[in-house]
C-alpha cells in the first residue's frame, strides 16, 4: 500500500521502519527532516511538505507529540483538511484527547474524508518490534482495508468500534488502568513496610498469587527497589495521561475518583522535584506522605 | 504433630481435613460440635472445650470468623490464656484486624506463651486442596518448626517477619490491592462503556495485554459480563476487608486514599441492596453514579 | 432536680459546676475522686459509687471520654443498666459514636429505661459559662422534662428527634463540616500561596466575604498564622472525630468522601509527628504535600 | 478616565453601567452591538471595532466569557496585542484559568503593554450595584492608577500581588472553597437525614453555630429544601469552575482532593441531566448515592 507518514519521533520512527521494511510504498514527513534519515537509508521517500507526502495514499498515518501539533498538522493551511482529497484516510495513532479526536472526526466527515483512530498499546521497543496492541475503530470497510498495515505494526488488532473516539477510549483507559495499578501499589507497600514487611517480598506475594502480570511485575519491583531512575514514562507524561483520562471522563459524564487521585500524587512528586523521574516515583510520594522518608 | 484446630467454618473445615488427612493427631473444637461431623468420621478428635483440646498439643490453631469470636476464644474464661501453659504456640490463621493481633501478641508474650499470625491468602477451595499461600510472621524457630503444618495447608509458605503483625498486614494489604483493582476496573469500564466500547472487549484487551493476572481475569469477567450473582466474598464482606485496611492504615500512619474510595463504593452499593452480592458489584454503583443504569 | 453527673473531665467539671451553682441537687462521680473537689466545695455530693450516686435521680448525666468507658458504666457489675430502676433517665451527653448509642438505646429500652443522647456542640470555655448548644433527641416527654437542666447548661436546645442516634448524628455532622472546612482551606491556602498570594491577605478576603464564621475566622487564622501550638482540639482528638464520622456513614450507608480525605491528612500529620498539635496543623501537611516545607 | 469596555454580558453591562454613571468617558464593543443599547442610551459610545474601541484610553478593561473569547481579543489580528500602544493597560476581569493569565502576562509585557488581573467576587447582581470585591494584582503604579475605577465597581479593593495570576489564585481558590462547602454540606445532609434528622434542622444548627456566614446560610438553605431550580451558577458552570482550580492546582503543583472530589460529584450530577439546574444540586446526587432516592 501507498503510505504517508508523518512524525518520526521515537515511536513514529520504529513503526514507519516496520513499514517500510515490510515493503509498503511509504512517504515520510517531519518538520525536522533529519528524523527521516534513516528512513531514506531503508527506502523511504522523504516529502518537503505535507501535501506532498500524502499525495496518492491509501492511508495517511500520523503518529504525533501532542494534541497541538495534531490540531495543527490537520487545520492548518496546507495541512490534511485542505490537502487531502475526498474519500482519503487519516488514520491517527498517536496518543490524544477525546475532545480533538471528536473535533478531527467531524472536520474529516464534513470533508468526506474518512478517519479512523488507531490508537496502539506498547512502547517504542515493542513499536520496533511489531509487537504493539492496536485497537482500531473507524468505518468499518476502512478498518478491514488497513489490516495489513496493522499486521505489520501490531501482534494483534483488537477492533473496538466504528467511532474514534472509542479506540482513543481503550488507549486511555488502559493508561488511567496501569497508573490506579500503580497508586494501588505504592499505597500497599508503604503500608507493610511501616509493619515491618520488606517491599520486595510482599511484590513477590502479590505476583505469585493474583497479580502475577506484567503492571504489577514490572513496576511493583520499580517501586518495591525504589529504582525510580529507569525510566519509562515520566511523572510529567503521566500526569498527561490522567489529564487525558479526567477529560475524557468529563466528555462521557463519568466520575473517576481513582484517577484524580493519582493525578494528584503525581503532582506533588512533581512538587517534590520528581517530574522527571518515571513515574512510578509516585509510590515515593506516597512512603514520603506516609512519614517513610 | 500434635495440633489443635479451633474454629470449624469453610476454611476450617477444609484445612483441618487436610491435617487429619495427612496423619496429623488432631484434636477440633467449635462452639456448633455438629460441624465437627465429617472430621472425627475422617479420625479427628471432637473436644468438648477449649482446655481439652488443646492439652500437649505442639500447635493450636485457630481460623474463627471475627476479631470479636477471637477475642473470646482467647481471654474468656477457660480460653486460650488461662488454658495454655508457658511455651505452647497459637497459631492464628483466620482473618483479623491490626489491632486485635497487636493485643494478643502482648497477652500471649505475657503469660510466656508463643503467638504467630499464619494468614493464608486463597478462598475455601484453596483451602480444602491445600493450594493457599500462607505468610506466617512470629519467632523464627516456631514459624520453622510449623513449617509441617504449613506445606499441609498450602502451596507455598513465605514467611514475611518475626513480628504477627507483619503477617497481618500481608493478609490485609492483598485484598486491598484487589479491592483497588476492582473499583479501577469499575471505573475504567464505566468510562469505555459511554464511550462506545463493547465492556467485554475491552477486558479482553486488558488481560491480553499488562494484565494478564487473576485478579483481571476473574473480577475483570465478572464485570464485563456484569454477573454479580456467582458470588465469591460479598460486597458487605468486602467492607469489613477495607476497614481492616483502614484501620491497619491507622496503625501505621498511611494515607490509604484508594481503599477509602472503595469503602465508599461498597457503602454506596450496599445503600442500594446490593450488599450480599458480590463485591464486584461496586462496579454496578460506579456505573449507576454514572448514569448508565 | 436531683441529679446525678458521671465523668468529671474539663468538660464534665464545666457543665457540673453550672448545674449545682443554679441549685440542682447534684451527687457527682468520677472514677477519680480528687477531681470533684471544687464540686464539693461548692455545694455537690461525692458518691462512692455509681450505684449510690444516682439513687432517686430525676436524670443522670454521663460526659464521659470514650466508647469503652461509656459502656462500662453502662454494663458492668454495679453499672447503669443493672443500678437503675425502671422509669429512670440516664442521658449521656459525651461524644460517642452511632454503634454504641444504638447498643444503649436497645439496652435501656429492654430493661425499661429511659435513654436520651444530648450532645453539645462547644468547647470546655463554653460548657463552663452554658454556652452550649444542646442537640437532644428521645423520647419527647422525657426531654421535654429536661429542659430546666438544658437551660442551665446552654445557650439554645434544639430538639433533633425522638431517636438518641439523631442527637449523634448532628453532632457527629457538625464535627465533620468543620473538619471540611479545616481540609479545604488548607488546600486552598496552599494554593493561592504557591500562586503568590499571602496567606493572611486571602483569609481576610474570605471571611470579608461568603465565609464570615467562626469556623472561618479562627481556623482560617490559625492555618494563616501556621499557628498549630494554639490548641483546641488536637490532630488525634480530630482523627477520633473523623473516625466516627465515618461509623456513623456505614451505619447509615453514606458515602462520605470529604471526611475520608481530611482523616488521610490527619493521618499525614500524625505521621509527621504532629498529633498533638491543633487539628489544624492538618494545613500544614497539606503544605508539606505540595512541596512548600 | 478615558475607558474601553469589551464584553457587555450580564456582568459586563453591570458594571459597564456603573461606570458610565460615575461619569467615566466609555467606549464599549461588543460581538453582538445590540447589546450596548441601554449603555449607549446612558452616555457612553458603542464602538465598530476593538481598535477604535481603545483609541487613547487609559484603562481596557475586558470582562469575556471564556477563556477562549479572551485569547482571541488578545491575540487575533485586530486585537488588543496588536492595537494597543506601549504603556497602555489592559485591565482583565472576567474569571479566566491560570494558563491564559500567564500567557496574558508575558505577551503584554513583551508588547510593553501592562496587564492587570482584576478578578471579582460577587455576582451580577452586585456588579450592578457596585457590590463587589476586587482583588486585583498587577504593577504596582498602575494597580493604584486604576483604584478610581475599582471604587466605582466594588465595595472594597484587595490588592492581592504584583504578578496577575495572583488575582487569579485569589478568584479561583474563592469558588474551589465554596464548592468544596457544597460538597460537605450534601454529605452531611444525606448522613443526617438517613439517621433521622430532618435537614432543615441541621441547617439551622450549623448556620447558629460556626457556620453562619452566607455560603452556608444560602447554599445550604438551598440544599435542605431542595430547591435546585433557583438557579445562581449551574452545575455546568460549577464544573467549569473546578475545572479552573484544577488547572490553577497544576500550574502551582498542589494536590487539590477536594476539588476532585466536588468535580466528581457535579459530573455526576450532569450524567443525571442535572446539569442546568444550580451547583448546589451535588447534594442531590450525592443523596442518590447514600440510596435516598
Amino acid at each position: 500500500m501507498k503510505t504517508a507518514f508523518l512524525g518520526l519521533g521515537r515511536m513514529g520512527q520504529g513503526m514507519a521502519h516496520r513499514l517500510v521494511e515490510a515493503g509498503h510504498d511509504l512517504n515520510v514527513f517531519d518538520l525536522y527532516p533529519e528524523q527521516a534519515k534513516s528512513l531514506v537509508e531503508a527506502g523511504a521517500t522523504l516529502s518537503p511538505s505535507i501535501a506532498e507526502a500524502i499525495v496518492d495514499s491509501d492511508a495517511i498515518i500520523t503518529m504525533l507529540p501532542s494534541d497541538g501539533v495534531l490540531e495543527a498538522v490537520v487545520t492548518s493551511a496546507g495541512g490534511l483538511l485542505e490537502s487531502m482529497q475526498e474519500g482519503m484516510t487519516h488514520v491517527m495513532m498517536g496518543t490524544h484527547g477525546i475532545g480533538i479526536v471528536r473535533k478531527l472526526t467531524t472536520l474529516h466527515t464534513e470533508a468526506k474524508q474518512v478517519f479512523v483512530a488507531g490508537h496502539v498499546l506498547g512502547r517504542p521497543d515493542l513499536a520496533a518490534t511489531g509487537q504493539l496492541t492496536i485497537v482500531p475503530a473507524g468505518p468499518t470497510d476502512t478498518v478491514e482495508r488497513l489490516q495489513p498495515i496493522f499486521d505489520v505494526l501490531g501482534k494483534q488488532t483488537v477492533v473496538v468500534g466504528t467511532d474514534p473516539q472509542s479506540s482513543t477510549a481503550v488507549k486511555i483507559a488502559n493508561n488511567f488502568v496501569l497508573g490506579a495499578a500503580i497508586e494501588t501499589m505504592g499505597e500497599a507497600m508503604s503500608l507493610v513496610r511501616k509493619l515491618g514487611v520488606d517491599a520486595k517480598l510482599f511484590h513477590k506475594i502479590l505476583t505469585n498469587g493474583l497479580f502475577g502480570a506484567p503492571a504489577y511485575e514490572v513496576y511493583g519491583k520499580m517501586i518495591a527497589e525504589e529504582a525510580w531512575d529507569s525510566i519509562g514514562a515520566t511523572a510529567i507524561i503521566g500526569l498527561k495521561d490522567m489529564n487525558l483520562a479526567l477529560e475524557a471522563a468529563e466528555a462521557a459524564q463519568v466520575p473517576l475518583p481513582s484517577a484524580a487521585i493519582f493525578r494528584d500524587r503525581l503532582l506533588g512528586a512533581i512538587a517534590h522535584g520528581e517530574g522527571e523521574l518515571d513515574w512510578a516515583v509516585a509510590a515515593r510520594e506516597q512512603a514520603r506522605g506516609s512519614g517513610l522518608e
